[in-house]
């Protein structure tokens, strides 16, 4: 994805992070707060659940990355910028940059789902899609569940962005299977951690999401950073010969 | 998208914008109103539900664009026809016939629609799919809730049709990225105006969905109308360097 | 589709369509037949309901045409077959092959289905996903609404099919959009008609589905040829200055 | 999908063999663990679901070919790969070494689920997704219907795998087509055989799966080989003409 930035400007590319982490959160967070449990009938429940959810996180992906990748790379997440740096695909330089742009992006979205939330009858009372592990966690889950899933998922992520962005891959297809891959994470683990692999979603969801998911922050800032950079350091090793596409 | 729109007639574009926009209404309001709260049993329901709506919608622009886009450039949309001339990308001498032909094409689905649906025991009773705030709401959001989500979410799709028919963008995946965006659109807000960002299947829901949707649906042409003309206004500053394919 | 055809015999073609509308049954009516309904609990139920079943009969298009479309076509129906020649893209003498071909795929499919559901305990009673009208159409819906819905639908499938195997469509993504406008079309109309757009799909189901889904099987053969023709006859007139593909 | 795998050293195809099939059972399997049966309240259930399950599989086929097919060709399932050498695609020297790499990812990914199942309240006391027949089946289906349905799904999933990576197909979407394709599989079989198609899948399961499913584990070692070899070998006189690509 890095071919190309060159020719943008640094203001377009983190107007591009801003955008893109803007649009994640608002789709992934938004559904999940707007959509996930809308009250229906026995028989005919219309809320979208965790599979709407699932997709709407991908979705955002997808379409961030097929319209402001050429731009930024599309990253919209900063486990993804760090596991990118370590891997040695994305210069360290500008990472501070991507991780503010990211996180401004998500707390802006996150300040606009509150503030529309609160216009419902009774106005809003949720965590705002906050992540949580023990009586946070969906499940219930452990913090040593969080951990392990957190972190081997969002090394799954930066392993497939790193292969599907070698020079062997079908080109054009990148944006499409990252963006599923996210599908798949938020698929797999919403019951156990409401799913971050996302520092930036993480901090967005938080500020408005009360005491408890402040205090268990922490934890969805380390075990993904965690995670994306062992993906970062062990993609070379483990599956070498690629490299990044000149395409 | 606008290569390739000098080489068909006046009349098959605008055939083509009012095929497209049937379609959209057509399988976007077609499944709102006979399968998204289709009765079945507690523990196996059968209806799509928001979510099945949502893919609807997504799926008439993916393929609607694929068809017909390469003939009109595959707007389908009154606020994305604005925006993209706001954003110099489509001529305000052809924005006229776009907006009644996509109001034409709107009004003979939900008449369909409208007709078919009054085949079941019992007729309809329904407001096929119309948008609304308020009480009309399905959530019972306030009229604020709903132009911020409408307003800010136009945008978004107009950014992203900018953004992804922009010369960098990888080919070919305009329409799955633009249709997608559209799902993703939908999952986020159904529940806050039943989603509109779409002034065209709006004036169709509205002329068969009584009174009150008629009354409101000024609300669902000023919001998407803003949100489109912001995002053309701004793309070039926000994200310059970008320009149109040649392809 | 048509372009490589030449270079595949006879019987490879004619072997293409079986294979492709065998797994266009075994996919779109097994998933109804065993999965739509399958009995879960309130509060989480587990069956696939009819998003599952559009999604099916889809990806049964997708993934057929990708992988069989080459060598014949990929239509794995006869109404596309029909309208497909009314607009001169397919030879009229190759006709009667490809139906026969499509009903033994299809016969043979639902033989199947029929065969493993006769498996579960209790064995098997219902209809092997027939189409009906009146009280045999899902939500009761009455013939005219029936033969509006199935007529339009399959006029809009053919349309479709049309625009995006023409010359100024997006190369590649033919298979997707065609399928992805299946599963649209089942979107909307399952609760209506219980879907067919396809005379082969719905002969299958109704020689397993008793007698009354024989009784009204003519109208699931009448309604989708009419649509299909139609199509076909509308298509250059209403949208013309497309040819077919020559890459 | 074989052209470039002779440029890939034997580790790194391993590797790629290993982690795709990692991924594969955590996605899957995850999905069906954690969030299939998910409880949630009547009228607004959140569980994904058999929906959530095939979408899951099949994604992880996706992106998992995207990302490291180019390195390994992308079986990730010991069917695949025997009939892939069936149909000679695939040379007979390299089967081992490939099916061990599976196995040893699907239990790693196994492994793993159970570890982060017992983190929940209560710990885990599921079957982990093992496949079953008889009352061990999903919704109690014979081993006749179990031994018809894996035969003849995973044909097909092998067939459309040899057809979409033959020399005529659209270069790029084979990842995405084979990826759908078990999305498709799922959604029919769930209920019948809790879907197999792929040994190593399913001895991942079954080894945390208890007593029963390594009883029946030999059904799902069996059945899926047959139809894998099956389908291998009818290929080419079926659907003649067709060779692998060059590109």
């Amino acid at each position: 994805m890095s071919e190309t930035q060159q020719v943008s400007t640094v203001g377009a590319r983190l107007v591009a992070e801003l955008v893109g982490t803007f649009v994640l959160v608002l789709g992934g967070v938004g559904t999940a707060v707007f959509a996930a449990g809308f009250p229906g009938d026995p028989g005919n429940p219309v809320n979208v659940g965790f599979l709407g959810v699932a997709l709407a996180f991908g979705l955002t992906v997808v379409v961030g990355a097929y319209a402001f990748g050429p731009i930024s790379g599309g990253h919209f997440n900063s486990a993804v910028t760090l596991g990118l740096a370590a891997a040695g695909r994305f210069a360290w330089k500008d990472v501070a940059g991507y991780l503010v742009a990211q996180i401004v992006g998500g707390v802006l979205a996150a300040a606009l789902i509150f503030a529309i939330a609160n216009g419902q009858p009774g106005g809003y009372t949720g965590t705002l899609g906050a992540n949580g592990f023990g009586e946070a966690s969906p499940g219930g889950y452990s913090l040593l569940s969080v951990a392990l899933i957190e972190v081997v998922l969002t090394a799954v992520f930066v392993l497939v962005i790193l292969g599907v962005t070698s020079g062997r891959a079908a080109a054009g297809f990148a944006p499409l299977a990252i963006g599923l891959t996210l599908t798949l994470i938020h698929l797999i683990s919403i019951p156990v951690s409401n799913t971050s692999v996302n520092p930036a979603r993480s901090i967005a969801s938080a500020i408005f999401g009360g005491g408890e998911a402040l205090a268990q922050l922490w934890a969805f800032l380390v075990f993904p950073i965690v995670g994306g950079l062992l993906a970062g350091l062990i993609f070379k090793p483990l599956l070498g010969g690629l490299k990044p596409a000149d395409r």
